[in-house]
């Protein structure tokens, strides 16, 4: 059977099928349990979260659900943003802010990986059976603590060296993120030129290189796509784009409405949103702060410093100032529950199995 | 069988494996028939092509192999560039010249379709099976004479509109270009964003848009791509970087050594070359032009100022200067003859099914 493999048996899944773990408030735990309740796999994105709100949402999925979860992390990063660029920054979005009638622009804190370390206390804590990461490698002795619980960890790569740094860090199993990807870039190893490698392309080549389970990820949204990647090697998918319209997600509706009607065409990569290349839907905001692409503070500055108009641009129902993650397979986007969802992806690599290969 | 089908059939071949019609002197007579003498498409890349040149190649491959070949076309752009335009591409240009001891800038002739016309009237005359075309759709009466004359004709699109428009003009089947794919970019609706949908968004957004049959191209170089593609929907694959490394191949030596020794991360698109995008090798010349991109003049008008240095480049082992067009599946370039490439490719398939699909 397509779905029985080393990866679903090692993750004690059904079907190897992973509901990506968008942050940001996307991955209700109700999403994330009815995904996981339908065979798959559930995860929580946790990128944004603080402790309490991570420990909270844990809480509520397996009040949910009993099988298998998982959380997303944002491996942190170090970076030196001067005074100077985060005022230079505050000027070209003070437009937005005056127009959204936000008074001031928000404080910028200290980056440090304490949220991260924390967060990681809550996931062991909390007896949560798989972790994975996105932005990079965590250091050793996390990896180490991590393993030394039983919890399964799933890193995230954007070209086959980064596959295998993350083979070698410890990982047990490796997403292969794809340029047809929405929402951020996991690339860390090669910053200057973020790595835009095709998921046709970029999965086979992984698979070569590495021995741990691989996962497609980028342009899969349907039955065709889950049989696409097992043809390539991956042992399983993960899909975001896909689950970003079912009913569960917590997505403001005028940026399910968006991506509901949107093509594939309508995608761009931006730093603008956040200080990190991120693929979503391209709007005024985007182009408007194109001419500052590059020149804006690195993640995750540029990030704390357009929150309040993402949110509060949510709030008015304004998806020209949202940031409105989503992937380049877009036209087959549907509104359903996210147990439909599985259930008609399952079907579907079934009917595309039994119509094409079988003998 | 995975291989018998609505393609495979209408163009009169064993398997459904397109050896793409790469320009620029690469698709040698023994190429395009040894790849259809194994019961794949073999073809002409007569995109740079005069008539005699078209006639004598076409009558070549006819003298190797009695199964269907085919010829892909650039379909004619109509461009105005100032001479203003010229003059200064030819100033940055100058430094190449110098280097390479190219004495003056080559003329530039005025951009007519009168080239294109004449090769689709030797193809007429030359009965030539299958003919393809890149950078659009050909004028009406072009396409009725040659469906008249019982040619198929094959188009390329990069998005779901492209391929949409195609099949209105009466193409019998479509190659849908993934961003992943080397050369030339074959969009031609979107002109200033040039549209980089991946393979695995944009085959199965095709396939639910038109009827005829969809050609996967971009990033596919094994079995395990062609099973991919096959599970999103196409009914063909074509691929162009795995027969590079042909030994019947074209391409100068340092060509293919410069392929044979690349990986995923080593492709950029420029226009740098042509004056229209297309993914190759990161070099010398593509680092040092990046400052005029979109400022060069438009395809074909930067392709030909460039052609000289590129040519005497080639001659003297300077891949530094060469336009090295590659796509992003490279890690498992192999120097083999064309035959035993459709070979392995045939057996990959089957394996994979097997494997994998086979109850």
């Amino acid at each position: 059977m397509w779905n029985n493999n080393q990866l679903s048996q090692s993750l004690g899944i059904k079907y190897p099928i992973i509901q990506a773990g968008m942050a940001g408030g996307i991955t209700t735990p109700d999403l994330v349990a009815s995904v996981s309740n339908s065979g798959g796999l559930g995860s929580i994105g946790a990128g944004y979260m603080n402790v309490e709100k991570l420990r909270e949402t844990i809480q509520e999925v397996k009040k949910l659900t009993d099988q298998p979860f998982s959380v997303n992390l944002f491996t942190p990063e170090f970076v030196q943003v001067e005074q100077n660029e985060i005022d230079q920054a505050n000027d070209w979005l003070s437009r937005y802010r005056y127009e959204l009638n936000i008074n001031e622009a928000p404080p910028v804190e200290k980056v440090t990986d304490e949220n991260f370390k924390q967060q990681v206390e809550v996931i062991i804590e909390e007896n949560v059976p798989i972790c994975s990461f996105t932005f990079g490698i965590p250091d050793r002795d996390i990896i180490k603590k991590l393993k030394e619980k039983g919890i399964i960890i799933i890193g995230t790569a954007t070209t086959v060296d980064e596959a295998i740094a993350n083979e070698s860090a410890g990982m047990d199993a490796i997403v292969a993120q794809g340029s047809e990807a929405g929402g951020h870039r996991g690339s860390f190893l090669n910053k200057e030129a973020v790595p835009m490698i095709g998921t046709m392309a970029l999965v086979p080549q992984v698979v070569d290189y590495v021995s741990i389970p691989v996962i497609a990820a980028g342009g899969i949204s349907d039955g065709r796509g889950i049989v696409a990647s097992l043809g390539l090697g991956a042992k399983g998918v993960q899909l975001g784009t896909a689950f970003l319209t079912s009913e569960e997600n917590g997505s403001p509706q005028v940026a399910k409405l968006a991506i509901l009607n949107a093509q594939e065409t309508d995608t761009v990569v931006t730093t603008t949103f956040s200080g990190k290349p991120a693929r979503g839907l391209l709007n005024d905001f985007i182009k408007e702060m194109r001419q500052y692409e590059g020149k804006v503070p690195s993640y995750p500055v540029q990030n704390s410093l357009t929150q309040p108009i993402r949110a509060k641009a949510a709030k008015l129902n304004r998806p020209e100032y949202m940031s409105l993650w989503c992937g380049q397979n877009l036209r087959s986007s549907k509104e359903n529950s996210a147990n439909q969802m599985v259930i008609d992806l399952v079907t579907q690599v079934e009917d595309v199995i039994n119509k094409l290969f079988q003998s």
